[in-house]
C-alpha cells in the first residue's frame, strides 16, 4: 500500500512530465531476490488455486447492483489474467446523488485515459505570453507597493522610487543573466528545489522548496486579490464584495485547472498581449503627454510623514519593488515545453522577457513620478494612470481588463506549477504520496485542492487587501533565488567545464543580489508580516523532513528486508508470518443476541474448518445462565464463554479478551468475526450500538488482530 | 447485536426498576424451536473445536500490552465457560490520557457494578421534600409568570391576579384529586406515558410521552434559568454571566446525576425545607407587616398599557400562572419508592404537596398585590418581597439562597425523571436501545447527556431568560396531564369496580380542566413560542413512530423467521448461509506492492485452505506487466488478476470487481482480505492512501461481501 519510492532526485530530475505509475515505483534487485526466497518456501494446498468462478467470464458488469452504489464498472478481458476496468455509466440511485455527478461532469469534463498525456511543444511566440504572465502582471503591484512604503515618509520621499528603480534595474538584469545559465545546464528544466538539491544537497533543496510553496501559494494571493483590485479600480461599487469576488475566481482557478486545461497556448496568449499591448500604448501616451507639458513634475498631492525617512524605509522600499520580478524562473521550470533546441529558445524567451520587464517597470515608475501619484486605498495607481491618460474613450476599460485578465493568468501559473512542484516532492517523500496521484482529469488533483484552500484562506485572512500581503511576498521568492542561483554556482564547480569561472560569477551575483533582497525584506518587514514567512520556512522545511523520516520508517518496516533473508523479523515478539504454514489460527466470534445476523456469522466461521471459540459479555449472571441455555438449544456447535461484564461495559472485555489471549500466545493469529448491520440512512445508525465500527477502533490499537466485518443489510 | 425488545408495555409496567439485561431481552419459545432447528442441520469438521489455547487458563490479564490500550482486564474463570471481567487498572500510555482518565474518575468516580443497584424505599417525612422540589419551587415563577401577562393591560390590570389564582386554585384542588386516584390505580408508579399507553393506546401514549420529554428539557432550562434568576437578583453585578453561569450549572448537574447520586433523602430534603420555611416565614412576616399597616393596598408604580386588557390577556395570564403545577405528577410516577402501604404514603404526600402548593402560591400571590409589586427584568418578585420584608439582617440571602438551591433540586428531577422515561420507550423501541445502557455509575448516561445537551441548548437559545422559556413550558406539561387523566377514566371505564362512575368523574374535571389549559396556553401563547411545541410535539411523535418502523423493520430482518421454518429468506437472490456448509467461499486480495504487509496478508489467505484471487490495479500496462513478474517471482502462489484502471481509479474497480463477482455467483461468501498499515499517530494518516477504509466504505454498500482487515503496526 505504501513505501518509499526509492528514487533518486538526480536521476529524475530530468522527466519532464508525470507517469501515473509513479505511485508504484518497481522493486529493487535485493527486494526481488528476496522475494523469490519466501515465494520458495510456501507450501499451500491446491484448493486455494481451485477458483469457484472463472474471473474473466466475459464482459463482467457491476452495474446491474440495484442502487446504493455509484459507479457502474464494465470489466473487460484484455489478456490472459489482465481486465481493463471502464465506467460505463452513473446511476446514483438519488436524485441528490444525481444532481451531484451531473455537477461534476459539468464542471470537470468526463474522466480522461492516462492515453491522453500530452507532451506539447511550444513556439517561443507562444512560450513568450504562457510563460510571462506571471512576470509581466507583476508590475501591476510591485511598483505601487513600492511607493506605497515610500509615501510613509511623505510626500517628499517618493522622489526616491527613481534610484530604487534602477537599483531594481540591476537587479533584474544580474538575476535573468543568471537564470539564462540555468536554462543552459538543466536543458530538462529544473525548479530551485531540484538544482538546489541536486547541487547543495537535500536540507538546500527543502529551503527552496519552502520558499516556493509560500511563494506559490502567495502568488495566487497576491495576484488574484490584485486582479479584484483592477475590477475594483474600475466598478467602485463591488468594492464591498472583494473578498467573495477574489475566492469565486479562486474557485474558477481550481476547476479549470481540475479540468486539466493544458497549457493552452492561444487562448493564454491573447490577454498577456493585449496587456502588454496596452500598457505599452499607456506609457507612450503618458510620455507623449508629459512631453507635451515639458515633462514638468506634478508635485504629488502633500502628505504628512508617518515614519522619518532612513534607510530603512528606502530598504523596505526596495523589497517591496522587488516583488515586480516574481516569475522570473518560469522559464527556467519549463525548458522541455520549447521547440528544439529547447534551452536555446528558452534562453531567448527569458531575454525578451526581462527586457519587456525593464520597459514596463521603468516606464511606469517614471510615469507616476511625473504624475505625482500617489498609492490610494480605493484605486491602484495603474488605474489612476490610465484615466489620466485616455479620461474618455474605451481605453481605460481595456487596460483594466487586461490587467485582470493577465493576473488571473499568474494566478494560473501557480496552479501550474505548484501541483508539479509536490509531485517532485512526494516522489522524493518530503511530502504526503497523494501528490503523485493524477487525477481522473489527468490533473494533479491533491495538489491544486491543497494550493486553492491555503490561497483563500490567506486571502480571507488578509481581507483581500494586497498592500498587505506584500510583505509576506518577497521573503519566499528571493529565498528560493538565492539558492538556486547558488545552486548553480555549486554546478559549475562541480563540473569545471571551460568557461567555469566566469560563469559561477555571473551565478554568484545573482545569488548575491538575491540575497541581499530576501535579508533586507526579512529584516524591514519582519513586523508587518514577513515574521510569519520566516517562521513558516523552517517550520515547512521541518515538516517535509518528519514526512520523510514517518515514510522512512514505512519503509523500513514494510519493506523486504533484504538484510534478513530469513524473513522474520529477529526484534518483535511477534514474527510476522509470511508463508502460510506459519499461520496458526483462532477465530473469536462475539455474539451478542442469536439472531439472523449471528447465524450467518457462526456459519462463515464454521466453514472456515479453523479453531474458533464464541464470546458473549453479559451484564449478569443470570442473562449469561440464559444465553447458554440458547446456545445449547442451537447444538453448541462452537465452543462458548461468556464473560461476566459487571460494569455493563462490551466492548473493553471483548478487546482485552483478544489482545490478552494475543498476548499468552503470541504465535497466533486471532481473527475477530463481527456482524455488522448497515442501515439505509444515516440517521438509522444512533438507533443501533455500532458494535463492529467500536470493536475495530478499540483492536486496531492492539497489533497482530485480525478483523472480519460480516454485513448484514437491511435494504429492501 | 440488535432487535426490538418484545417487552409488552402492560406487562412491564410494573417494574419500577431497571434492569442491566433489558439490552439483551430473552428469546421466544418459538424462536428457541427455530434455533434447535438450525443448530439440527449443522455439519462441522472437528477442528473447529480443537482450540488451541485454554480460554480459562488462570488469570488472563490485558494489561501488559506495552502502551496504545488504555483499560487494562482481568479475566477471573467463575465456571466453567464463564469469565469475569474487571477493569484492573488504568495505565494510559500518554500524558494526556492518564490526565483526562484521572479527571473522570474523579468526576465520576469508580465504576459500579450491577450488584450496587439499590432499591431505597422513603418515609414520608423524606418523600415529601424530595418528590415536592420540583411542584414547590414552581411558586418562584408562576406567580411572577402570572403577573408578568396582566401587566401588559396596565398596572390596573394587576387586579385580577386574585380571581385568576382562585381559578388556579380550583384547577390545583381538581388535578391534584385526579392524581391522587392514579396513585392508587397504579400502585407500581406510572407516569403519564404509562397510563395513557395502557388505557388509551400507543398513540395516544407517545402523545404523553412527547409532551412529558418536551416537559422535563423545559424544567431543567426553566428550573436553573430561575434558579439563576434568584441569584442575579442578590446579586446583581453577576446579571450579565447569567447563560455561561446557568450552563455550569446544567454541567454540575449533568456530572453529578452521571455519577450517579441515588436519590439521597437527607441531604436532598435539607434545601427544600429550607425553602419552606423560609417562603413561609417570608409570607408570615408579610401579612404581619401587611396587618400593622391596616391592609392598605399600596398601588403598582404606573404602567402604561401595551395591548388593551381583553379576555385574551386574562386566559394568557391564566395559562401562565399553570405553570405553578409542574412537577405535581413527581408522586404518581414515584409510588414504589414510599414505605409500605406505598400508595396510602404516596396518597398522603401527594394530598401535603397540594396543599403547601396551594398556601404558598395563594399567599405569594395577595402579598405582591397587597405591596403593589410588579415584575422587573432585574429582579424576581420574590426577591421584591423578601428585600420589602426583611430589609436587613441575613433574612433576605437566606431566602435568595434557598430559592435557587430548590430550583436546582426541580432541574435534578427532570435529571432523574427523563431518562427512565427514555428507558421505558426504549423497551417498546421508541427511542434508540442505547438509552436501555446502565452507564458504568448504573445512571441511565445517555438519557442524561441527551437531556443536558437539550436543555443547554434551549437555555442558550433563549438568552437564559426565564420569561419568554414560560410560553413553551404550559404547553407540554398540560398535555401529558389531559392525556394522563383522560386515560385514567379510560382505565375506570375498563374496569368498571365499585364506584367507578365516582371516581371516572373525579379524573373527567381533572382532564378536561387540563385540557382547557393546554387549549388556553396553546391559542393565547401561540405567537410567543407556544408554536415551537405545538409543531414539536406531533415531530416528535412521528420521530418516534419512525424509530419504532426502523426497529421493526429490523427484527423482522434479523429475527429467526419462525414462518419459514427453513431458516431461508425465500426473496432475495442471496440466501443467507446459515449452516457453515451452505457457505462456499472466495477470497479476494487486493495487492497494490509486494511488500511485508502485502505478504502478511497473502500467508494468512493461503493459510485457510480456501480458493482465493490476487487482485493488482494498474493505472499502466507497463506497469501490470512489471507487476506480474514480480508476481511471477515470488512464485505466483496464488492466482493473480491485474486490472487495467486507466483513469487511474483504485478502490471503484476494486469494489466493482467484487461486486460484480457477486452479483454473478450469488451463492459465493466473497470475503476480501485488505492489509491495513496502522500508524502511531493522527497526524501521520494523511500521509497514507487508507486503501482499507476506503475499500470498506465502498464495500460497505455491497450486500454480501466480508471485509477483513490485515493490521501491520508501525509502533515501536
Amino acid at each position: 500500500m505504501v513505501g518509499r519510492s526509492g528514487h533518486d532526485p538526480e536521476e529524475d530530475a530530468g522527466s519532464p512530465t508525470f507517469s501515473p505509475s509513479a505511485e508504484l515505483p518497481p522493486l529493487s534487485p535485493a527486494d526481488l531476490g528476496m522475494l523469490r526466497q519466501v515465494g520458495a518456501r510456501w507450501q499451500i494446498t491446491d484448493t486455494v488455486r481451485a477458483l469457484p468462478v472463472d474471473p474473466q467470464a466475459g464482459e463482467i458488469r457491476s452495474s446491474a447492483v440495484g442502487g446504493a452504489h455509484r459507479a457502474a464498472m464494465l470489466f473487460l478481458p484484455d489478456a490472459p489474467g489482465q481486465l481493463t476496468a471502464t465506467p460505463v455509466v452513473e446511476r446514483p440511485d438519488t436524485a441528490q446523488g444525481r444532481v451531484a455527478g451531473g455537477l461534476r461532469r459539468l464542471l470537470l469534463g468526463r474522466p480522461l485515459t492516462s492515453a491522453s498525456i500530452l507532451r506539447e511543444r511550444m513556439s517561443k511566440v507562444i512560450a513568450l505570453p504562457v510563460l510571462a504572465s506571471d512576470l509581466l502582471s507583476s508590475v501591476a503591484y510591485g511598483p505601487e507597493a513600492m511607493l506605497a512604503v515610500l509615501v510613509l515618509a511623505g510626500s517628499g520621499a517618493l522622489g526616491l522610487s527613481l534610484p530604487i528603480a534602477a537599483a531594481l534595474v540591476v537587479l533584474m538584469v544580474a538575476v535573468g543573466t543568471s537564470y539564462r545559465q540555468t536554462v543552459r545546464a538543466y536543458p530538462h528544466g529544473a525548479g530551485s528545489y531540484l538544482v538546489a538539491s541536486d547541487s547543495l544537497g537535500p536540507r538546500a533543496g527543502l529551503a527552496a522548496a519552502a520558499g516556493l510553496v509560500l511563494d506559490y501559494v502567495l502568488t495566487v494571493s497576491v495576484s488574484v486579490s490584485a486582479g479584484v483590485a483592477a475590477i475594483t479600480s474600475a466598478l467602485p461599487s463591488l468594492a464591498a464584495y472583494r473578498v467573495p469576488l477574489a475566492l469565486v475566481v479562486i474557485g474558477v482557478l481550481l476547476i479549470g485547472n481540475l479540468r486539466g486545461i493544458r497549457v493552452a497556448g492561444n487562448a493564454f496568449a491573447v490577454p498577456t498581449y493585449v496587456f502588454l499591448v496596452a500598457v505599452l500604448g499607456l506609457i507612450a501616451a503618458g510620455f507623449v503627454r508629459a512631453a507635451t507639458g515639458g515633462f514638468t513634475v506634478v508635485a504629488p498631492p502633500p502628505t504628512p510623514a508617518v515614519e522619518g525617512l532612513g534607510l530603512l524605509v528606502v530598504l523596505r522600499a526596495f523589497a517591496s519593488g522587488a516583488t515586480s520580478m516574481t516569475g522570473v524562473e518560469a522559464v527556467s521550470n519549463a525548458v522541455p515545453v520549447f521547440r528544439p533546441t529547447a534551452w536555446r529558445n528558452a534562453r531567448t524567451v527569458l531575454t525578451w522577457m526581462i527586457s519587456i520587464l525593464i520597459v514596463l517597470f521603468v516606464g511606469l515608475t517614471l510615469l507616476f513620478h511625473l504624475n505625482g501619484l500617489v498609492p490610494r486605498a480605493d484605486q491602484t495607481l495603474l488605474s489612476q494612470l490610465a484615466r489620466l491618460a485616455f479620461p474618455t474613450g474605451p481605453w481605460y476599460a481595456i487596460i483594466q481588463a487586461a490587467t485582470a485578465l493577465v493576473l488571473l493568468l499568474a494566478a494560473n501559473t501557480a496552479f501550474n506549477d505548484l501541483p508539479r512542484l509536490l509531485y517532485f516532492m512526494a516522489r522524493d517523500g518530503y511530502v504526503p504520496h497523494r501528490f503523485l496521484h493524477l487525477g481522473d482529469r489527468l490533473a494533479l488533483s491533491n495538489g491544486l485542492i491543497a494550493l486553492a484552500v491555503a490561497a483563500a484562506a490567506i486571502l480571507v485572512a488578509f481581507g483581500g487587501d494586497t498592500h498587505s500581503l506584500i510583505p509576506l511576498y518577497a521573503v519566499g521568492v528571493f529565498l528560493a533565488f538565492t539558492l538556486s542561483q547558488s545552486g548553480m554556482v555549486n554546478h559549475w564547480r562541480h563540473h569545471r567545464d571551460p568557461g567555469w569561472r566566469r560563469r559561477a560569477a555571473i551565478n554568484g551575483v545573482g545569488a548575491v543580489l538575491s540575497a541581499v533582497v530576501l535579508v533586507t525584506a526579512a529584516v524591514t518587514k519582519f513586523v508587518e508580516g514577513a515574521w510569519a514567512v520566516v517562521l513558516a520556512v523552517p517550520l515547512l522545511i521541518c515538516l517535509f523532513r518528519r514526512v520523510r523520516r514517518h515514510y522512512d520508517h514505512v519503509q523500513q518496516a514494510l519493506g523486504l528486508h533484504p538484510d534478513h533473508p530469513s524473513g522474520v523479523e529477529p526484534a518483535e515478539d511477534a514474527p510476522p508470518a509470511i508463508v502460510p504454514q506459519q499461520v496458526r489460527h483462532l477465530f473469536l466470534v462475539p455474539v451478542a443476541r442469536l439472531n439472523q445476523a449471528a447465524l450467518r456469522t457462526l456459519a462463515y466461521v464454521g466453514s472456515l474448518g479453523q479453531p474458533a471459540l464464541a464470546l458473549h459479555v453479559s451484564p449478569e449472571r443470570t442473562e449469561a445462565d440464559r444465553f447458554r441455555e440458547q446456545w445449547n438449544t442451537w447444538g453448541d456447535h462452537i465452543p462458548l464463554e461468556t464473560i461476566l461484564s459487571p460494569h455493563r461495559v462490551i466492548i473493553q472485555p471483548l478487546a482485552g479478551y483478544a489482545s490478552a489471549l494475543r498476548l499468552t500466545h503470541p504465535d497466533l493469529t486471532i481473527t475477530v468475526v463481527v456482524p455488522d448491520v448497515v442501515v439505509d440512512h444515516p440517521w438509522q445508525r444512533v438507533l443501533h450500538y455500532r458494535t463492529e465500527q467500536r470493536l475495530r477502533r478499540a483492536l486496531r490499537r492492539h497489533p497482530g488482530i485480525v478483523v472480519t466485518s460480516l454485513p448484514t443489510h437491511l435494504t429492501r
